[in-house]
């Protein structure tokens, strides 16, 4: 059966991708002088710097490569001055020196399912499995349409937990809510990077969550039926730009050897 | 007023930590590194390995540092069998030689509200604003409990959009819909980091969304209220590992200049 093909056995492509990278303390470092930054100097971020790490942020894992992200970048003092104003115009948004809204959009899969079909077609050199085509053109949009008013999701959550009781069963996405987590999420890897990336060409970045969803969205023209994830701003820290050490708790509430 | 004081001012905190990391290109190699694995070999991943990950991982920035994120990492045969089943015995989870559930925990601010408030009082060296220890002790609570049934958060939406018509007003989180979106990216921007840092240590990762989670919660006993973000496999990378090129598509579809 084609859908247990590309799920379970190891397809013969024909491709191989071997890499040695290894740096471990270059990556300690990294993660070590990346902190949350509240102000920033006045200088500025070179053009080229940014679009190098939007470009980055895009080389984020996301789910089934349906790349549900978007970054909207404010290039002018006005729609500066309205993100500022909708982040209640706190120092992490107003001393910033760029703005960079990331916005998660569950419609992506629309789209992109489309292009990594046609992205298949053109790796003619490979032997892309069947299944694999199979996944984009059927799976996909059983999996995340949830049509109107959710309502292909209600009927298919009586069929997955019926379905569930006798066999391994996905169980989601299967509401409007499902595809909003399952956006951000895949946005989320995507901004961790664009932040590392910041700071690997020597700059500081804020993630801001605290902000009027409303005003953000007029400010950047956001597309219906998407959301912001979260504001970053960029730039370089102030001397008092870092609000004290990290704080971080006992590891045994977080990490569990099961 | 307090409140405005935290978001408006840059308080007086005596405190600096200057930085001047720099290296793009390790950073270029590092995330051309990381592709998603999809087959691993046999080689360990030692166990000090995977937890100087996961440790890395817990630096990741967080919404307010509640860092609603917990990490299984699944350390008996059993419990990974579990895990690959519910994983519909994909490759990139059967030949893996760990196994990382990444929970989103929407509850545990009410857990680490508390532990800021108490790392704060051990930094009486500092100067910690009255207002960041009100936001802890007050605005945390007020703004992540929905109550039974979400029930605060139905209260708190007209009161948020009749306040929004005049000031810039902050709109969620109002639902347990909300709730779940919040936690899930505070715990995908640790995975992100989580990947990344297997990858500086050498070892590769898949992102796994497609599981029953049903399973994994008993696999795992995930505790209530909580959800399964991603599961993460690492291992070695097979020379069959990675199916393909990356496929990214044009950037003007997902990076809008505004």
């Amino acid at each position: 059966m084609a859908k247990d093909d590309i799920f379970s056995k190891v397809p013969d492509i024909g491709y191989s991708e071997p890499n040695d990278f290894k740096d471990p303390s270059g990556f300690a470092s990294l993660i070590e002088a990346r902190r949350s930054c509240r102000v920033y100097t006045d200088e500025k971020v070179p053009e080229d710097v940014v679009r190098t790490c939007l470009s980055q942020a895009l080389l984020a894992p996301n789910s089934s490569n349906l790349q549900s992200w978007q970054f909207y970048w404010a290039r002018t003092p006005e729609v500066k001055s309205k993100i500022v104003e909708a982040c209640l115009s706190q120092p992490a948004a107003k001393t910033a020196q760029e703005l960079i809204v990331a916005v998660a959009h569950p419609e992506m899969w629309r789209t992109t399912r489309l292009l990594n079909l046609e992205a298949f077609k053109e790796e003619s050199n490979l032997k892309v499995p069947q299944s694999a085509l199979d996944y984009y053109e059927k799976l996909v949009p059983l999996a995340y349409n949830q049509g109107p008013l959710g309502i292909f999701g209600l009927i298919k959550r009586p069929i997955l937990f019926f379905r569930g009781l006798s066999k391994v069963t996905p169980r989601g996405p299967v509401s409007r809510a499902d595809m909003r987590v399952w956006a951000n999420k895949s946005t989320a890897l995507a901004c961790q990077q664009l932040m590392l990336a910041f700071r690997a060409q020597g700059y500081d970045t804020c993630p801001m969550e605290g902000f009027d969803e409303t005003l953000v969205a007029k400010a950047i023209k956001m597309p219906s039926k998407s959301e912001v994830c979260m504001i970053i701003s960029v730039g370089k820290r102030d001397a008092k730009g870092i609000y004290g050490p990290r704080k971080r708790f006992d590891e045994k509430l977080f990490i569990h050897e099961v």
